[in-house]
Order: C-alpha cells, then structure tokens, then sequence
C-alpha cells in the first residue's frame, strides 16, 4: 500500500441478474457479469479524471470467484473479496484503504447501511443518476442488441394484429374466427398480451406488464389492460421486451383499431402522430428535452386537446415524451419537464399520448374529444445531425385500422 | 396535525414488477401492488409495537394512483403523493410530518441520498433484513403459492429425465433419439435447460439461470453449465421457477446420471442423500440452523468428504445448508454457519452438497472420491413438530440413474 497516493474511487454494489433484488444496470454494463446475489465493482479513478476509469476491481466471494473471472469484462480484475476480511468482517473497508483510495463516490441509491460504514473511513460523496454518464451513449453493438430486441417486439406486435385481422365484429365485441361459430368467443385483453408475450419469449425475450388496453382502460397510460376489447376502439399496445440473454430492452406503441373508429378518435390518432412525427424531427444533439415537451404540450393545447394534471383521473397528456432505454427500461437521456440534452449516440422514446376518461363534445374547434386513450411510441438514436428511427413498423392511421 | 404524538413509522422505497431495478419484496408482500416504477410505503406503528401496524399508506404519483386504489391490499390507504409537495418537492418528508411522526425506521438498504435527507427531520434508524419478520412465516396463500411453483419445476425437471430416458449412450457422450440417426446429435447442458425453461414458462413460470451442469461443471454450485452432457457423469439440475403473476418462487436440485455411475459417484451420492435427510429430520421451530450446519459439514468430514475452504477453487460442502423460499429466492431464514433459529411457518431449502473439481483416489477410508458435483434440493414447511417436505419428487439413488 502507498499511503503517499490519495485515490478517488467509484463504488458500487449490487446483483446483476434478471429477478433478485438489488440489480444494478450500472455494474452489468460495466462488468457484463450476471450474477445472482450482489457484489461490489471498484473503479479507481485517475487524478481529477471523472470519466475515465483507471484500474476496475471486482470484489466477489469465493464462490462466484472462478466465474466471474471467466466470464467479467477482461478490463476488470476480479478480486476474492474473503482476502481482504479480517474480525470486523468489512473486506470493502479493508481493500479501499489496501487501495489508497481516500474518497469514494457512490450512487444516492446506494444502500444507507454500507454508506454509513463507509463514511468512517472515508469521504462519501453522492451521485444522482447517471452514475456512468457514458452509458446513456450507447456502442454500436448496444445498438445491434436494442434494434434486436425492436425486431423482436415489432414481430409480435404484427401477429397480434394479424389475429385481430382473423377476427370479425359483432355488436361492439370483437369475436374470434373467420367463421362465427356457435360458441362465441370474445377477444380480451388477455389473449392479445398472451399471443404477444410467448412470440416474444419464442424469441429470447420477456414481455412484463406488456399494455393491451381498449377504450377508457387505455386512458389510464399505465393499466395493463383486462376483458373484452371493443371493435371501433383504441386498442392501444404498449411493449417493451426484455431480452433474457443480455437484459437490453426494447419500446414500442402502437394504437390499433378493430373496425373504423369515430371521427373524433381519427383526429386525436393524427394529432398524436402529429406531435410524435414534430418531436422526432426535433431530436437532435445539444437540443434539451424540455424544449421538445413544452411544445408538445403546447401543441396539443391550442389544437383542442387540454391538459389538466389536477383532475383525477388526470387528463390529456399526462406523461413525459420520452426516455432512454437500454439495460433500463427507463432510464436517462429524459423528454420531459426537467431540462436534459440529448447527445449523440442516446437512444430514447418518442412517445406523445393523449388520455380522456371522459367524452368532451364541448370542445366545438374540433369535432369534440372522444372518451379513450391514444398513444403511439418509436425508438430513435441520436445522430450526428439528427436522429435515425430505430422503430420500422407503420404507423399511418390508415395501417392501425384493421377491417 | 396533532403535533403532541410523537409516532415512529416504517418507511420503504421500491418497486414491485419484475424486471425494473429496486425491485422490494417487502413492499409487494405488504401491498399486493406491482408497479415498474418506485413509490413509497409507510408503516405508523402503534406505540411500542413493532410488530402489527397501526395505519399503512401507499404514496405514489397521480399516474399510479387510481390503479394502486384498485389493486393495493385493501388495508393499505392510497396516497397521492403530489398532495404533499411543496417548492422542497420532498413530499414524503412533508407527508412523515403532517403525520407527526418523529423517528423512522428503514431497511439498512434504504437508498443513502433519501435517508440522508430524512435524517434533516426525522431520528432515522437501520434494521438489517428481516425487515418485516411475519414475512419468513407463510400465509396458507402463500405455502400454495409456493407449492405450485414446486409442481411446475416438478414436471419440467421429470420432462427433462424424460427427455435423458429416449436418449443413447455413445461412448462417454448422450446422443439424442431412440435410433442413432446418421447425423448424431449431442445433448447438452443447453438443450435440457430449454426443454426446463420453456415448460416452466408454459406453466406461468420464468427459469432464471437454471443450472444444468454436468461432470467438473457441477462442482461448481453456480455453473450454469454449457456444452455436452457426459454419460455416467453427475448432471445437477437446480431449477428456480419465478411465478410470473405472484413473483413467489420454489426450489429444487436433483442430480441425475445418464447410465451408471462410478461406486465413488454413487457413495457421494448417498452421503449427500442421508445428510439431507438428516438435516431434515432435525428442521422444528426452535431449532438453530447453525447447529444443522455444523453437523452437516461434520457428517461430511468424518464420512470422508473433507471441506476446504482455502482451496482455489473451494472443495468439499461449500455452502450453506438452506434458505428461506418466498418473494425472494434468498431469504430469511438461514441454515448456514450463523445463528438463525427456525419458526412455526417457514418455507426453508435443505440442500447439502459436495464438490471436487480433482479426483481424491488416496481417501483410502471412502472408496476415494470422485470429480464433479452432487446435491440434492427439497424445501420444506416448518410445522408445529417438525416439517413438511414440500418437494414430491424422488431422489433415492436408484430412481436418479437414467438407464
């Protein structure tokens, strides 16, 4: 140990496999070691160098030892964490100071136990997340792994609507088969999320609380859908898959229609697309998310469609437009109300929704707002000089209908 | 607010789907609620009590709250959480303090940025896990839960035998179909693993790194295991289904040979089977799960199967007897080289093994012993006088060799 050197160093703690608690996106990305129960990841940092990591250490325990030394980033030295214990049993403690290190940076979720521990020894400083900000800047083989997942999602959102396309209406029902047999069988919610959810795992990847939700269900962005679906309806499918291999994700809406929908909800259908089409025009590097929200919303006001966040339900659009995604579903760059400047190389949401619980005729400068939930999501990467859409499925009003 | 009572409150912060990070068993078993994103959960104790709650409430976002009204335990008072912002935009601070609570008590993996700031207002104090101790004792719901969980492993682990059953032995390799085709195909770690994870999700079930490792793999207890499956070679199957509706999971290890194993193979074999059946017979409330273990690893040594720790890797039985089974894989309570005494309505893994990754031919007292890995899983109910074994499938030697 060279006590003269005064080292910075990032730590963190966490599991980095799908399903334990405590996982932590931030080790998996710079580890690529999954692991069922956490562990620590040390990154000594180079004098005044925040960004830039000097020498990485995993700290494991002699169980996942060989493993992680097989299967971690060849970057990061996997250390056997039980060689640095001794009676106080706190092994994090002894080979931070064996280190030299003397201030150490931690993510404010870090865990407050360890935290305080730590701060006997040490001066602990805490970060908001991003704690890595390199990761919102994705590789090119991120990239390849999200468009996969996108792939992946995109198949599966199509059999569904094939389905609805084998479908035929009755009454404001949506009854399976070509032919209606004798028993009737109604279409729900359910049976759209299963046909999606197992091509999904068909194809390496989970779909969790995957969206099918219909009519005034669908006005509620976060309800997960149940019953029958209604034909003339918004069926709105929001999914976003989880690949089991790699635990990169995937995001993707789409708002269907079984059978032609109202005027009214045909309007509101163009208006999202509208502001969805004017947002990902506006996606660039060095533009702030906030910028793109606030017209959003503005938009959507002085075209007919008013917000109304003290209402509850509320009402009209009610979310941000966007997130990042990649080993979190949601995670930074943000299109929201908060000031974020997107950089070259994210890959974030485009995702306008409008959301009315209840039917507004009222609104006379336009054909009056429909009861019902509308929302349409692609996946863009920020370029050079824009951005390219990560999402190649149809959107048009006119594909969403399904006669 | 009545400033004269001075109220002490559980507080927790997490998420409840499965997928997203912080993720908090605690919190779902409470509330019943799954959400992607974190919220709040909050206990007023009654004076004194630590142990039943006086009121409970839920703080989430408007977004959340008409669903988390709908589906949150009935006992749980739904929260808006933005009623109780203010410029400070810290409204669980402000919502702590409009209910007079002066002392909070969280989990010591509290996220440390919000204890820190809690700590402004309020006397914070740590508890390690357990933090809701009634968790560890299982609801009649619950131990159902568990248990169907354990019938779909059951059937996937016999579809796998099954599966080893129509294969061939062909040198030391397992080659796949009743009649050798021209191009033989050899089974491996891979294949068995799909055949388990796919029946574990057509029955509702994730299988999340299950372990399917054969021969020098198996001594690994973590090895997930890759590559051909060796004929008379210990195959450890250690299958961890996930209830993707319930998230409560079961646990089972069986260890199969394709084709006759060595004598040493089948002597480890026994002794790992009557430690376990030991160890079961001694599972009762009141009993400590270190003196389990203790003797456990005792057995093992006198028997021939000595342990070393210090080794690279680490030979012998190298971990721990059993875990608590619920929302959690790894719970409370423990059978391991710490005290944890066992209580009336725990659901606990007994799950001895014994692990060489080089042959030891001059333990002269045994026949010596073999490379490779043996364990044998099952997971048991603790009840008033002893235990119920929760696992119905075999595991005496001789049903364990695939002819």
């Amino acid at each position: 140990m060279n006590k003269k050197i005064s080292k910075t160093a990032l730590v963190l703690w966490g599991a980095t496999d799908l399903g334990p608690p405590y996982f932590s996106a931030d080790i998996l990305w710079r580890t690529d070691f999954k692991a069922p129960d956490p562990f620590f990841l040390v990154d000594i940092l180079d004098e005044g160098d925040l960004i830039d990591f000097g020498k990485s250490y995993l700290l494991t325990n002699p169980l996942e030892l060989e493993r992680a030394k097989k299967e971690a980033n060849s970057g990061i030295e996997v250390v056997n964490a039980y060689d640095y214990k001794n009676k106080s049993r706190d092994y994090i403690e002894n080979f931070l100071k064996w280190q030299g290190v003397k201030k150490i940076i931690v993510p404010d979720t870090f865990p407050c136990g360890l935290k305080d521990k730590l701060t006997k020894s040490f001066e602990v400083v805490l970060t908001p997340a991003p704690f890595y900000p390199k990761r919102a800047i994705k590789t090119e083989w991120e990239i390849l792994e999200i468009e996969k997942a996108q792939r992946a999602v995109e198949i599966a959102v199509a059999k569904a609507m094939d389905y609805l396309r084998s479908c035929q209406i009755m009454e404001d029902k949506i009854i399976y088969g070509r032919e209606l047999a004798e028993e009737k069988i109604i279409v729900t919610s359910e049976m759209l999320r299963k046909i999606i959810d197992d091509l999904l795992y068909r194809q390496g990847y989970l779909g969790i609380r995957s969206i099918v939700a219909c009519g005034r269900q669908a006005a509620d962005p976060h309800c997960e859908g149940s019953g029958p679906l209604y034909a003339h309806q918004p069926i709105v499918m929001d999914i976003f898959p989880l690949s089991m291999e790699t635990h990169y994700w995937a995001d993707m809406t789409r708002t269907v229609f079984k059978g032609e929908p109202s005027e009214q909800l045909k309007e509101m259908y163009d208006e999202v697309l509208f502001a969805q089409n004017w947002a990902i025009g506006k996606v660039k590097p060095g533009v702030d998310g906030k910028y793109i929200y606030d017209n959003v919303l503005k938009h959507f006001e002085v075209s007919g469609y008013p917000t109304n966040t003290k209402t509850r339900p509320m009402e009209g659009f009610i979310h941000g437009v966007g997130h990042g995604v990649g080993i979190d579903i949601h995670e930074p760059p943000w299109i929201t109300f908060v000031k974020w400047i997107l950089q070259e190389g994210n890959v974030v949401t485009v995702e306008p929704g409008l959301y009315y619980q209840k039917e507004r005729p009222e609104n006379t400068d336009t054909q009056g707002i429909p009861a019902g939930g509308v929302r349409t999501e692609d996946m863009v990467l920020v370029t050079k000089t824009g951005c390219r859409n990560l999402t190649k499925f149809p959107k048009d009003l006119e594909s969403m209908i399904i006669p």
